[in-house]
């Protein structure tokens, strides 16, 4: 039996507007909404269990889980919440529409501020009005003021090693949902994929991945819940 | 500012059909969602805000908690969710019309099986629809076939000491979304109420009841929100 099955949200409202989100808690839209409830129908209808669910402190990500653990008949199970899940933090692209990004400063270099594997984007202005140093859910921490998928690593890693390795370690069957880049921080991790080519890895929203991991927590094989 | 808000789940399905629901899982109402959602807004508007909530292992009351955090922007705090905070088990009466109830051994008999203290209804047979004995969520329990009013408050209480009241000591705001026998287990404790009372407790559905305490975890003041 599969003991980890990672899922990105459901289509975001900024998905749909092309805008770089990161950090910034903007809601599913209807087709994402529809997606969570299939990937929970998919699961279920799979066999798929879990005993133990991670996800971020995004609202997208929240309702993602949310929505297909209803589907599942799971809404009563345990869930983790921590900002590490968080989506890689856009810094000073936050807010911008992906074509207004690139008719500014250039298909290249948009191309470079998302895809390198440590270059960050310019860092958030700090009268930016997607500044969320100051939001209640991040007063612990010091709020990043931009990523690069490599500083992404750096924070989710140690979270998979210190919350969510030991579950797998003691059998639990563990379920997370999480973002584009948390996720291929997991991936990369676990498929060992090198820096060059996990920035080109593409993570649909909505559709569960499977791994299947041997006593080692090594990825014994990983595919879409949809394909098998 | 309060530090304790209890808030019993929405409408649920059996709520309209009064039926005798217990530990059986069924899903809140189209009012019973919108009950939910006005009380995150309400609470929202009043400016009150949480640390950690807790809830039961029981749908209705899950989602009601999910519902209004979403509606309050805090979908991103913690939840505790424990089966302790389960309605009281019907036992024999789960599954059952009131009406029919009152019909078949008199209204007099059915007002003491629901109003009873220390008096449970018939147990569940096992072969029960209803008996939820083998259901997965409960595998690390007993499951009651029937419970009095005390022996609801039996597992209650711990859970409060055990759980909740050193949240609020460490000066933790609690929100607790749970089911109307759950929530008069609390409120006997906190307000003093005596065995003979607390059955004729009459707590609404989707309403927050604000408490506020004093260092020593004793009630202050007890109120409805909307009523302030």
């Amino acid at each position: 039996m599969p003991k980890l099955v990672l899922i990105r949200h459901g289509q975001s409202s900024w998905n749909l507007e092309n805008r770089f989100t990161g950090w910034w808690d903007v809601d599913l839209t209807e087709l994402g909404v529809r997606e969570a409830r299939e990937a929970g129908e998919l699961m279920a209808a799979r066999g798929l269990d879990f005993d133990l669910c991670f996800t971020s402190l995004q609202t997208r990500a929240i309702k993602t889980l949310n929505i297909a653990l209803e589907a599942m008949g799971r809404l009563w199970l345990p869930i983790e919440k921590d900002w590490r899940l968080n989506e890689r933090h856009y810094g000073g692209l936050t807010g911008l529409n992906k074509k207004e990004m690139m008719a500014k400063v250039g298909e290249e270099q948009v191309h470079i501020w998302r895809r390198s594997f440590d270059i960050p984007p310019p860092a958030m202005e700090p009268d930016s009005a997607f500044d969320l140093a100051h939001d209640r859910r991040y007063a612990d921490i010091d709020v990043p003021r931009t990523e690069s998928l490599k500083d992404t690593i750096a924070r989710v890693l140690p979270y998979w090693e210190e919350r969510i390795a030991p579950a797998l370690r003691k059998g639990e069957r563990v379920l997370i949902s999480a973002h584009g880049n948390s996720l291929r921080a997991l991936v990369k991790h676990l498929s060992n994929i090198p820096d060059d080519e996990i920035t080109g890895l593409e993570i649909p929203t909505g559709q569960p991945i499977v791994y299947e991991l041997n006593d080692a927590l090594a990825a014994v094989d990983r595919y879409y819940l949809k394909d098998r």
